[in-house]
């Protein structure tokens, strides 16, 4: 009964309920499929229990499972699978889609050429909407999925993309080079799969041929596949910025989760300790004017959610192309002024509760000043910072945030207590 | 000489271009375009200068540029535009273009009725391959860009899909209906596009029919404007996290950027001000011991980042629809299981810490206690808010930081003051 009520659903969504429940339910609803295994769950299920999917299933299923795979859907499933599971699955297929997949992998890891399918419709540049008819409705096996011919010269280099739906619509005699598509990119097997991914978006491209070092047609990448990217690129952005392992998984266990989360808490308590030993100059101070260590944080929180304001725009920004050494400059500049004019604004807020809170004008003075100064500064680290890391290479993502709130932190703590110490005594 | 140059440019580029200058640059380098400006620029353009560069544009220029366009492309650019310049673009279209716009911008903001594009290529359900090459080769005006026929109903209710390349490859005389995509999905005009991004993305559509009310097929939304929509969502939950207003955009001058900016600093300095009175109620044990205004940050900011890390994953899971009711208690009590196992690690080296630099084993344990104590409330606080915001229909990523630092820094400072008073007293 349950497995009929599976089998309505698309495999996505069954991939999706077997991340959700824990091991042993998942063991026992593999048990249940049988023989029937369809592989399109297993090319959609998280990394983090693939292994331990595949190695609940037998070795026949697995087969099965696999053969009616599309190539490049094999690619992502095995490249990240341990030599003997990556075996076991490459042994099941037949020959001409093992060499396939074994070409798909000589290319690096998150390029062009793990992302292409090889499976392309291609034809002469030289003919016109009938040979292109009659080929198509002659040929044995037209891939399952595609959405343009690809125009070659004669050494196999790709000079253009005519639709299916062109060809539909044209009279037989008109040639094929009248009907290429306006935009068309053709993509290195080795570039990187976040550049594809960037293409695909900022071109509106629907597939793209990818060709070898020399420029010749290798395979196919059909927009899909660069949305899931997308969506991948996205999802590393948004968890590494938060100091989140990239590869994590809701799947996890404690254990995992707890060594992924450390590294980026462990380097929080080195920030945090040098902020401390910037306030523990200042001990003495703090021991007269006890209010200095109650309005102390504020400062440095302000800081630190304007830094962290800065730092998303700009690794935003970076990630969609739209920061560049065109505008670099307008951009820290505006960012410098935004945090003057708030700084300003909450200068005199906090200029107000301070005389209000504690009845000391010079206090308050103190905690404004401190306020414009780490504002501004937040402004000026959130954008730097990031820009310089994606100079050296670094992922901006990845590192600025503890970078920025160090800075913030430091700077907050310095110059309210330094005015303050300056100031008051 | 540089309209040249800008002539091979694809207008997504040319768009961005026009972006990174600034806005007398911009002005003057549209009047270089002079009579042909391309009309995929300024749908391709940010909402924040469109206005500006519409403006800028001669009338006829306009017209001639917008008469170029598809009409989702047309939906896309008017419907955030002011009533003045939305009427001279819908009076530039031809008659039949104009209704197919104003019926798309009848449907919600934000949903699939605006995202659709009208033009469908359809067959009724009983034809046959022949057939339905032969309508195609004779139609006139077949779409640009179109991957699938749709089969519908004699109520025009769309029931399947069938590529092009499947049509290409299968004999005349096969019907139709046997060359059905296995996954199909049907989207309501008024489904949110959010959802839609998710479909397109979960199921590996490349088009899906959008239905009225009735269920009879109004339009076909396409991938790429799929994946338009997953990458603004993505940018969205990216700047709503960090508290930056997500329809800011780089083209912002500093007083809009300000603007944007300021509310979510106006929230931090009250969850700021809020911790201050935490720590205002222990100003006679900090009088006393003012090692703890030293330590105290320590313990907030650790929380505060564990905090974000167990809150994006929350986040992001539940945009990926990872994230339900089956999961959730599992994924709360790893969260908590995480903060205690970190939290445990990280007080034995705070404990260590502080009996090193202050020599107080009693600071050192209240320290380590009040670490546990923060990293267990943050794993707690980092799922369990955003899930109930969620569940009350608040989107979690624009608020869940806010209420989520908020108790860090509450429970940080109160269990690390409030230990101190009670044990080195
Ligand atoms: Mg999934
Ligand atoms: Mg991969
Ligand atoms: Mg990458
Ligand atoms: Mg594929
Ligand atoms: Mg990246
Ligand atoms: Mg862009
Ligand atoms: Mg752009
Ligand atoms: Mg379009
Ligand atoms: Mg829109
Ligand atoms: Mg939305
Ligand atoms: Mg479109
Ligand atoms: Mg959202
Ligand atoms: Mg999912």
């Amino acid at each position: 009964a349950l497995t009929t009520l599976m089998e309505d659903l698309h495999a996505a969504d069954i991939a999706d309920l077997l991340e959700q429940i824990n091991s042993y339910d998942r063991t026992r609803l593999i048990r249940l499929f049988g023989r029937e295994f369809d592989g399109e769950i297993l090319s959609e299920l998280d990394e983090s229990i693939r292994e331990e999917v595949i190695a609940t299933l037998n070795p026949t299923v697995l087969a099965d499972a696999v053969r009616e795979l599309e190539t490049d859907d094999v690619v992502d499933l095995v490249e990240d699978l341990e030599e003997p599971q990556q075996e076991a699955i490459l042994e099941a297929l037949e020959d001409s889609d093992r060499v396939a997949v074994e070409q798909s992998l000589s290319y690096p890891e998150n390029s062009a050429g793990r992302l292409m399918q090889r499976e392309v419709v291609m034809a002469p540049e030289h003919w016109n909407v009938g040979q292109a008819i009659d080929y198509m409705r002659e040929s044995e096996d037209l891939p399952e999925q595609f959405y343009h011919m690809v125009l070659v010269d004669p050494r196999l280099r790709p000079i253009g993309n005519v639709t299916l739906g062109r060809i539909m619509g044209t009279k037989r005699e008109v040639p094929l080079t009248d009907l290429l598509e306006e935009t068309f990119q053709v993509i290195p097997a080795d570039q990187d799969e976040e550049d594809v991914a960037y293409a695909f978006n900022q071109y509106h491209l629907i597939s793209a041929p990818v060709v070898d070092g020399d420029g010749r047609l290798a395979g196919v990448i059909t927009i899909d596949d660069a949305m899931a990217v997308l969506d991948e690129e996205h999802e590393e952005d948004i968890l590494r910025l938060a100091g989140v392992g990239d590869e994590s998984s809701l799947a996890d266990r404690v254990i995992e989760t707890t060594k992924r989360r450390f590294p980026w808490l462990a380097v929080n308590l080195v920030t945090a300790v040098l902020a401390s030993l910037v306030i523990a100059q200042f001990e003495a101070t703090i021991a007269q004017f006890v209010a200095l260590a109650v309005l102390m944080p504020i400062v440095a929180s302000m800081g630190g959610n304007a830094g962290t304001q800065s730092l998303t725009v700009a690794v935003r920004a970076m990630a969609t192309r739209d920061l560049t050494g065109s505008n670099v400059w307008r951009v820290i500049r505006r960012e410098v002024l935004v945090g003057l004019v708030n700084g300003v604004i909450f200068a005199v807020v906090m200029g107000v509760v301070g005389v209000i809170w504690f009845g000391s004008p010079s206090l308050g003075g103190v905690l404004a000043a401190a306020m414009v100064i780490n504002l501004v500064v937040a402004g000026l680290a959130g954008t730097v910072i990031p820009v310089l890391l994606e100079k050296m290479g670094v992922d901006p993502a990845l590192a600025s945030g503890a970078f920025v709130t160090t800075v913030t932190d430091v700077v907050g703590f310095f110059a309210f207590l330094g005015l303050a110490a300056w100031v008051l005594l």
